[in-house]
C-alpha cells in the first residue's frame, strides 16, 4: 500500500454529544428556536398554514406540530411515566415517518387536515413548551438532553421547510403574493469567477470533536481526495442566462439520460418559478415577482439541470468530500435567513485568498455524491434511527445551507440530501474540476 | 314558490320567466338566498373553507366567491358601464368554467388559493350585494332580472355543494370531526317496499308554465312512454346490507362491465363513507360517525352501484320520463335542507294510495337516462349557454333532490346530472320494472 | 293523451330466430365466414398477428382464436358430453370477458401471448370447424343452432375488428407498411350536400320480423319521433378541412366540456391517422400513406369531433331512432369490406329523390344516443347474456357499418356502440336538424 | 482472454486498447459472438421475437437488430464513404439512446415493430457481417478496430439481455412455456456459510494494463478500503425463504424508505418470478417453473430487497470497491451463460481458504455504490460517450457477471448499473461488513 502523509488532524471519535450538557443553556436555546418557528408564521393566515401544494411539501401547520410532537414523543413520553399526550390522535397526524412509532397519516394528504385548527395547534405548542420545562427543573437524564438538542436542531431543519414550502403554495396563486418585503442586497454585483485548488491528501471527512452533528455525519473517517479546483463562488443567473441562451435546455448532449427524460416530460426550460414575460425572465420570490439580477446566485435547479450547467461550462460538480475539504475551517458566515432577505443575494465581500466566497448560505450545492452511509456508519437504536439512515438510496448530497437556513444549523460537514429532479428547495451550483 | 305543471296538459313554450318579474320580491329572495349561503359556513374556520379534498369538490371559499363572482359578472358588468369589478384577477381565480368569459384557474387547484382570504371574500360577497341593490334600485331591464333569477337558483346549487363538498372533506380528516349536532329523525322504521304502477301513455316531459327553470328542462315535450312500476320508496340501507351480504360486490354478473372494472380498481365493498370496524359497518355523516339505521335510504352510491343493486333485486331503474310521470303532481315535501338532518330519514308518514313517498328530497334517484338534450334543445345565446349544455355527454340523470337540496329549488322536471361513477353526492336508489 | 297516427306495420315480435333453421345453409355460411377470416390474415405475417397496440386494440391471432373459442364453448361444449377442449389454457387465454364461464387472461396482454403460435391457432381453428361439422351431421338442437348462427355473426364483428386493429398496429410502425394495396374509387367527387326530412310520427324502432338480430335490438317498440331533416350523405374531408381552417379545434365554444378536454390533453387537431406533412394534411390508410380526398367521408372522428363539426355546421347528430326512420326500407348496398377498398369512398351514384346515399358502409356514423336497453329489453339468460347487456354505459351508439364491415352483416336496425373518445374505428359523421 | 489486473501494482493509464489489434483474431471473434447472438434465438419463433413485455425489456429481435446498427453506424458509415445503409428507417428504429447520431423509435414502443420481420432483420445481419469483413480485408484503421472490439464487448451485453427479457415475455404468458430444457445441477447443497477478510489499504480499483474495458472502469486510481469482511458465497434460497419467514416483507425496520414505499405499492412478498401455490413457493425459470432449490443463489431481487435481507442479517451490502477487491485476482470461473443451465446453482467447489466463491456468474451482485464516474472519468468524444456516462445517476452497481452471462464478457472491474427497484435481471445478494 502507499503511503500517504497525514494532511489533517486525528479525528476525535466522540459521541455525539461529547460534553456534560448545560441543562441551563439548552433550555435557552430551545426557547428562542421555538420562538423563531412561531415568529415565522407572525404574517400569516391560518389559510396560509393549512393548504399543501404538493406531496413534497406540508402545511406551516403541520411543520408547528410535528416539531412539538417530536419532543412529545421522543423527550416528554420518555421522560417519566406521567405525562399524558395532549390529544388522542395527533401521535398518527403529526408523526412523519417514524414507523417504529406507529401508524402515519399519509404524507401527501397533510393538507386535509382543517382540524385541529391553527389556534389548536399554538395551544399545543405551549403546552408541550411548559411541560419540556418542567422536565428540564426537574433535572433530564442526559441521554434526555442529546434528544432535547436532536430536536432543536430538527425544529430548525422546518424552520427552513416552512418558508421553502410556503414559497411553493404561494407560488400556485396566480395573483403572485409576497411573504415579506423585498430587502434589497448592498452590493449587486457579483464576485468575479476563479478557482481555487487543494493538493491530492488523505483527508478527514466527517464530523469530529465537539458540538452537535447528525449522525449521518459520522463516522469521521479518511478519505483520499485528489487534488482539485472548486469555483470561487456559485453559479450565477447571467451566466445560467448564457446557459439557457446557448440552448441548454435543447441539447441531449448535455444532459444526463434521466435529466433529459425530466426536462422533456416536466417542460423545463428554466429554474423552478422563473416566469417569462414576453422576451424577458422574471422570478418568483417570497418578496413577490421581480427581475432576474444577473450577480445574484441561480436558485431553484435540480441537480440535473447544475449537472448539465456544469458539462456545458466544461467543468462538473464537486464531491462531498472536495466541497467539505474547501469548506474545512472557514467561518459559518453568510446570508442566512437571519438576514431576512430570504433570497440569494451576490457575494458582499471579496474571498480571502485561495479560499472561496458564499460557501455557507444563499443556496445549497449539489455535490456529485450520492447520498450514501460513511463507512462504519450505525443509524441509532430505537425509532431516531429512522431520522437519516432509511433515506440513503436515490438522492443526491447537498452541502453549505442557503439564504433560508438558520445561521447556528449549518457547519461544513452538514450533509443535506433531495432527489435529483427535486427543485423547490433552495438549491443552486458550484463548480470543479479535476487537476490533471 | 315553484308550481308544478298540470298533468299531461298541452305545452305553453313559453320563455323562462314568463310573466314580469316582481322586482322587490325578486329582491327579497337574492337577500334570502344569500344569507343563507353565508349562514352554512357560520360555523366553519377559515381552514375548514379554503381546503379542497379532490378535483371535483371545491373549497366552500371558492363557492362563496364564485356565486358572487357570478353576479358580478353577468349582471352588474352587463347592466351599466360604470361597475368596476371588485379586485383584478378574481375574474380569473373565480370563473368555473365559462370558457366565453375568459380564461380559469384550473378546478384541480382550486384550493391553492389561500389568499384572498375568507374575510376578503365576504366582503366581496358584501361589496357585490350592494351593488344588486343598487342596480335594482335603478331598475333593472328584464333580461337583467331573467339573470338574478338564474342567478338565486345557481347560487342554490354551490350551498348544496359547499355541504356535499365539505362532507368529503371532513372524512378525509381522520378524525372524523362533525359539522353539526345529529338531530334524530322521529321515526326509525321504513314504509314498506312495494309497486305503484302508471299505464303507457303519451306523456308531456319537460318544464311548462310559469315559475322558474333551466334550460336543460326544456322544449316540454311529448313521449311515449310504457306502462311500468316504480317503488313506492327508495332503497334503504336493511335491503342494501342483504345485497351486501349476498355477496353484490363480489358477483360480476350483476355488474355492468364498467361498473365491475372500477369496484374492483377501487377496492369498494361499500358505500362511499360506510367504515367497517370489526364485524358491523358505520358511516360517517355530517354529524360525525354513526351506526347504519336500517331504515333510512341507502345514500352515496354511484349510479353502478345503483345498476347492481337493481339487478340483484330482479328490478332496474326508472328512466327520467318515468320517473317524472310518477312524481308529476306530487307536493314538493320532504326532508330537506331546511331541516338541518343533513342526512337521508325514514319516510315520516305513510303514503297516498297509488302513490310514492320521498320522491323529493333525502336522496337524488339515480335514473338510467344518459343526460342528453330534450328533443328541440338549445341552450342560451352567450357565455349562460355554458351552464348546462355542455355537459350532455357521459353523464347519468337524478331526479328529486336530496337533504342538503333547498326545497325551494327543487321541483319534478329538475334534471340534476352526475357521472356513473360518482359517490360523494347525497345519491340513492329507486327501483322501477316494467309490466308485460 | 294525445293520439298519433300509426305511420308503421305492427311489429312482429318474433323470437330471435323465428323459421326454423335450415341446418344445411347454416353451414355453408359457417364455412363462408370461417374462411374469410382467415383470408383476411393471409397477406400477415406471424409476427403482424401477435402484437398488441393498445388495450382497446387485439392481435388479430387473439380474434382468430377467440372466435373459435366462442363456438368451443358455447357450442361444442354444450352439444355433447364427449368434446374435450383442444388444449388447457385456451379457455382463459382467449375468454375475452364472459365472467360467467370463468376467468380471463387481462384484455391489456393479450399481446404477451407468443405462444401457442399462429400455427397451432389455425390448427385450433381446424380441429374445431370439424368438430363443428361432426356435431352438424348428428343433427343439433334448434337452441344450438341458433347459438352457431349467433357465433357466425361474432366472427363477423371480429372480421371487421381484425382490420381496424392491424391498422392501429401498422400505423404504430415508423415505416408505414401497408396491409394491401390501393384500390381508386371510381368517381373523385362527393355528392352535393343537402337535406331529406321526415315527419313526426310514432315509429316502430328495433328488429322485427325474421332474419337474425341482437338482442339489443330488440325489443320492437313505439317511440314518438319529432320531424326532423338528416342530411343526404355523410360530411367529407373538404367540409371537415373547413372547419379546422376555422380554427374549429381551438374554439371551446363548439365542444362538449369533456371532449374539450380531451383533446386538449390528448393533443388532437386532426383526425386519427392524420399526418401533417409540412403545409398539407396526409393520411394513413391500410394502403399506406396518401393524400386527403376532399369527397371522401371523413374518418376516424371521435364522438367529441363529430358532435363539435354538427355544432359548427349549425346543426347536430342524429338520434338513433332518427337514423334508422331514414335508413328504414333502404338497400344495403354501398362500400363493404367487399369492395376490399378498405377505405371509404365518395358516394358512387346520386341519391334518390328523398333517400340518402351511403347510408350504409363507409363510414360507422355517430348517433348523439348514448347505448342503452330499448324498453322492455331482456338479456338473454346465462353466459350469452353478457354479450351487449353490460355495455350499455357511457358508450354512444354508432349506426350503419363501415368499409370493413362485411356486407351481409349491416341492418338498420344494427346498434353499434363505443366511447365518446373512441377514434380507431371507422367513425364518420353524418349531420341531422330539428324541423321548427 | 481478459487478462486481469495484477493485484495493487501501480496503474498503467493506457488507452483503452493498449496494444496493437491483430485484425485477424478480432475476425474471429466477431464471428464467434455474432454467431452466438444468433444461436440464442434458434429456438424462437418469429412471435416470440417481436414482443416487448414490459418497457424496460425490449424483443429478441429489436437486439438482433440493433447490434448490427451498431456495427453499420459507428464502424461501416465511419469506415468509408461507399457504405450505404441497409435500409431507409433502420437507423431510427434501431438507434437505442444515442442523441448523437439522431432520432430514436421510443423505447416502450420497440414492439411495434412487426415490420421489418425477423427474416429481413437475419438478412440485415448477414449484410453487415459481410461488409465488416470487407472492410477488416481493406485493413482497417485502429481506431476503427477498437470500435470493433466494443462492438463485440455492446453485442455480449446485448445476449445477455435477450435472455433476461426473453425470461420476462415468457413469464407473462400464463400458460408458462419454457425456453430450453433443464439441466440439472450436479451437486445441490450450498456451500456453508461464512466471511473472509481484507485489511484496511489504500486500493487500486479499477481498470490498468491491457485487454479491453469500458470507460467506465477507468481512470484505475487509488481508495483507502476500510477493513471488512465479505461472505465467502452469495446468499442462497433456503436463507432467504428464512427472512420472508420471519416477516421480512412487513417489518418497515429493515427497509429503506424508498424500498418500503415499493413493496408497498407493488404488492411484493417475494423475489420475482416467485409463485405462491398453496403453501409453498415456486419459481419460473427459462426452463419453466420448478421448486425452490435451498442451495441455489436467490435471484431476481431489487436492490430494496438485498439491502432489507443484509439489514436482518446483521450485515450490510458490499460496496464496489470492497467487492473489486475480494474479486482480484480471482480466476472467471463459474457458472456463466455457456453452461446452458441459465439459473443460478449452488457453488460446485469449496472455496480456496480466504477466498470467495461464486464471485464471477451466477447472480449479479448489488453493491451499496451508487454508479457513478471514477474521479477523473471522461466519456470519449462522440457518440460513444454516450454509451455509460449519461447513465450516472440514480442507479447501483453490480459485480460479477450472472449465469446469463457470457463468460469472457466479465472481469474484476466490470461495472453493471440497475435503478434500485429492477428485479428482471439475474441480480442477487452477497453480504459484507466493518470490522470494528
Amino acid at each position: 500500500m502507499d503511503s500517504v502523509p497525514r494532511l489533517e488532524t486525528p479525528p476525535h471519535e466522540a459521541s455525539r454529544v461529547a460534553v456534560p450538557v448545560k441543562a441551563r443553556g439548552l433550555a435557552e436555546r430551545y426557547l428562542d428556536v421555538r420562538r423563531a418557528t412561531v415568529a415565522l408564521c407572525d404574517s400569516l393566515s391560518a389559510e396560509d398554514c393549512v393548504v399543501q401544494s404538493m406531496p413534497d411539501a406540508s402545511p406551516a401547520k403541520w411543520h408547528l406540530a410535528h416539531t412539538t410532537w417530536f419532543f412529545e414523543t421522543f423527550l416528554l413520553l420518555r421522560g417519566a411515566g406521567r405525562y399524558r399526550p395532549f390529544k388522542p390522535g395527533f401521535e398518527v397526524l403529526f408523526n412523519s415517518y417514524y414507523n417504529s412509532v406507529g401508524e402515519q397519516h399519509p404524507r401527501p394528504r397533510r393538507g386535509m387536515i382543517t382540524r385541529p385548527g391553527l389556534d389548536e395547534v399554538r395551544a399545543y405548542r405551549a403546552h408541550v413548551d411548559e411541560e419540556v420545562f418542567l422536565l428540564l427543573d426537574r433535572g433530564a437524564a442526559a441521554d434526555l438532553l442529546e434528544v432535547l438538542g436532536l430536536g432543536i436542531q430538527h425544529e430548525q431543519q422546518h424552520q427552513e421547510l416552512i418558508l421553502t414550502d410556503l414559497k411553493h403554495l404561494l407560488s400556485c396563486n396566480p395573483m403572485r403574493p409576497a411573504y415579506a418585503p423585498r430587502r434589497e442586497s448592498a452590493g449587486a454585483a457579483a464576485a468575479p469567477p476563479g478557482w481555487i485548488s487543494r493538493e491530492e491528501a488523505l483527508r478527514w471527512i466527517g464530523h469530529g470533536g465537539e458540538g452537535f452533528c447528525f449522525d449521518n455525519e459520522m463516522p469521521r473517517h479518511r478519505q483520499l481526495v485528489a487534488a482539485f479546483e472548486i469555483a470561487v463562488r456559485p453559479v450565477v443567473n447571467s451566466e445560467y442566462l448564457e446557459f439557457m441562451a446557448d440552448g441548454g435546455y435543447r441539447k441531449p448532449e448535455l444532459w444526463l439520460s434521466d435529466g433529459w427524460a425530466t426536462i422533456r416530460s416536466e417542460g423545463w426550460e428554466a429554474p423552478l418559478y422563473w416566469l417569462r414575460e414576453e422576451s424577458r425572465w422574471l422570478q418568483f420570490t417570497l418578496s413577490g415577482v421581480r427581475e432576474i439580477a444577473p450577480g445574484e446566485p441561480v436558485v431553484h435547479v435540480s441537480y440535473y439541470e447544475a449537472d448539465a450547467f456544469a458539462r456545458w461550462a466544461g467543468a462538473r460538480l464537486p464531491t462531498e468530500a472536495e466541497w467539505e475539504t474547501a469548506a474545512s475551517g472557514r467561518p459559518v458566515e453568510g446570508n442566512f435567513a437571519e438576514s431576512l432577505r430570504l433570497h440569494p443575494a451576490p457575494a458582499s465581500a471579496g474571498p480571502a485568498p485561495g479560499q472561496p466566497v458564499q460557501i455557507f448560505g444563499d443556496v445549497w450545492e449539489w455535490t456529485q455524491s450520492a447520498y450514501a452511509p460513511y463507512p462504519g456508519y450505525q443509524p441509532p437504536a430505537g425509532a431516531l434511527g429512522e431520522y437519516n439512515g432509511k433515506f440513503m438510496c436515490n438522492q443526491m448530497v447537498l452541502r453549505g445551507g442557503s439564504c433560508v437556513t438558520p445561521r447556528s444549523h449549518i457547519r461544513s460537514t452538514y450533509r443535506n440530501f433531495f432527489y435529483p429532479r427535486d427543485r423547490w428547495q433552495f438549491s443552486g451550483i458550484r463548480l470543479a474540476r479535476g487537476i490533471r
